[in-house]
This record gives structure tokens, C-alpha cells and sequence, in this order.
């Protein structure tokens, strides 16, 4: 496996057409509540101990920049030159490591700086969509997951091309 | 990254409700061809040069064993005793490394080499469903995308609970 002590952060990509997911559960009173986008893509992010604020901006920068995206020609750009939506969607169980039948959680960041360290990362992809003239002019947005919660995901895509990226 | 030259397989489990995975796409003649599972895991698949037959045994044993499948009480079992079916994606973009702002693909397996692993893959996860008896009197199926082909994907999930797992 490879959550070495080096590694800081894991991070799984799929690209989609649209994505939905709940941001607050349905209670007596209220129905769900939920964000979507549409075509972009879905990053699921975990954070391992030794995770710091002054990685978020490597990370964002690389996810953002990266060519995963598939143009209506087939060819690949970044998220920002597409340019797409993003839907974050925090992910504690990409931490797992298995042990025996289950999987352990113990490289995993806490939950106070799991929680500041996400806050700061979806801060940076709106931050980096906000200043691209082509993901402004487009309305791409930045849609993201809370924190610690179920994330209840309905994804439609045209070729999930899962990638995985570690920091 | 993790792939090391002694990883040979890297796969990426979500727990779905529903899942949607075209087989065929449409052409003039035909609409497209799908198939599809209702509760289970979805299990992107990606074979790394180094993968042999012998392995197959025991990663479907392990994946198809860990338990990573929430139940209704919310305990987490195995997709085999849940019981729920498996949708099996071969999803090659899991094998890249980062190089630059590109993605490249050189520790992936070939593709005749892979074609013959993912066959395998897919044998041994329907025969051991078949062998469960939760399984065959459940009615829980085994479905799997064409080697090579797109991926079109639609999943629906009540949290994917993503995991990463190598072997």
C-alpha cells in the first residue's frame, strides 16, 4: 500500500457530465439538501497526518492543472482550460490501509485539522476557478461536500477516467 | 506515487445503489448496450506489467471479502454477505504517474496481457459469487465492462465509500 509516512494527501479524480451530492441530510422539516455541476470533475480528497496548509496550493495547483479532462475532439486539457466544474468531496476512507477482513484508519489526519486543511483546499479551487477568464465567462462553479458527513453521491459520466494522485 | 515496480494491480472500490455501465456504444443500426447491478460494489480495475494469472485468486478473494459494504444497521460487511452485486470497470487510467502536467501510462500492463487478466478477474469474482449461497439465493449478480473500450458510467450511490487497495 501506499501510505507511506511521506505521503500527505490521496486524491481520486473522475471526470463527469453531472454530479449530485447531499450537503445536508433530509429531517422531519426539511427535505436534503444538495449541490451538483455539471460536466468537470469529481475530486475525492483524504488527508494523512503530517498534512499542512502550506501543501494545499501544490495540491490544487497540480489537480487543477493536470490533463485528465477529455475535449469534445478527444483530446486532453486541465479542469481550468475546458474549462469545467469542480465537486470536492472529502473522503476519509481513501486513508484506509487493509488489516485482516477490515481496514484501519490510522494514518489519517484528526478530524480539527482534517476539517481546516479541507476548508483551506476548497478555498484554493474557488479561489484558482475564480481567476480563470474561461471558468468565469463559461459559470463553471466550485461545489463541494461537507465535512465528516455521508457524502450521498449520484454521478453521470461519459468515461469516469479514474486517476489517482498522491502528495 | 505508489507504483512501485513490485505493485501489479491497483483498484478502487465504491459502494453503489445502482450502477450503469455501457458494454456496446450505439451505432447507426443499434441503441447503445448497457448492463447493470442494483446494491453492491463497483471495482475499477487496473493490471500494472509484472501481473500474473496467479494473483488473480487472491485479489478477487481479498476484494470481494474485505468488508467495506455498509449493511442497513450501518455495520460493514463483506459484498458477499451483504449480500450485493459487483460491477467490475477496467479503468487503465489508474495505472498513470504524473509526468509534467500529463498523465503517463508506462508501468501499465499490455494490452493482450491485460485483456487475459481482466477475463480472469471477472471469472473468478462470478464464480465465487456463485459459490455463495447469501449470493445465488439473493439473485446478486456479477456485471463487467469490455476491456478497451469507454467506460460510460452512471453510479448512484448512498455514500461510495472509496477505497484504494493494491497488490
Amino acid at each position: 500500500m501506499a501510505n507511506e509516512s511521506s505521503v500527505v494527501a490521496r486524491v481520486v479524480l473522475q471526470q463527469c457530465l453531472h454530479a449530485r451530492l447531499q450537503v445536508k441530510p433530509p429531517d422531519v422539516e426539511n427535505e436534503a439538501e444538495w449541490v451538483e455541476i455539471n460536466r468537470g470533475m469529481v475530486i475525492y480528497v483524504c488527508f494523512f497526518k503530517g498534512a499542512t496548509e502550506d501543501i494545499i496550493t501544490k495540491i490544487v495547483n497540480t489537480l487543477l492543472n493536470m490533463k485528465l479532462c477529455e475535449t469534445d475532439s478527444g483530446k486532453y486539457t486541465s479542469v481550468l482550460e475546458l474549462p469545467g466544474s469542480v465537486l470536492i468531496v472529502p473522503q476519509a476512507t481513501l486513508g484506509g490501509k487493509p488489516k485482516g477482513k477490515g481496514m484501519q484508519y490510522h494514518a489519517n489526519i484528526g478530524k480539527d485539522d482534517g476539517q481546516k486543511l479541507y476548508a483551506s483546499f476548497v478555498a484554493h479551487c474557488e479561489k484558482e476557478l475564480s481567476l480563470s477568464c474561461k471558468c468565469t465567462e463559461a459559470g463553471t462553479d466550485v461545489k463541494h461536500g461537507t465535512y465528516g458527513n455521508r457524502q450521498v453521491l449520484k454521478l453521470d459520466t461519459n468515461g469516469p477516467y479514474t486517476h489517482l494522485m498522491e502528495f
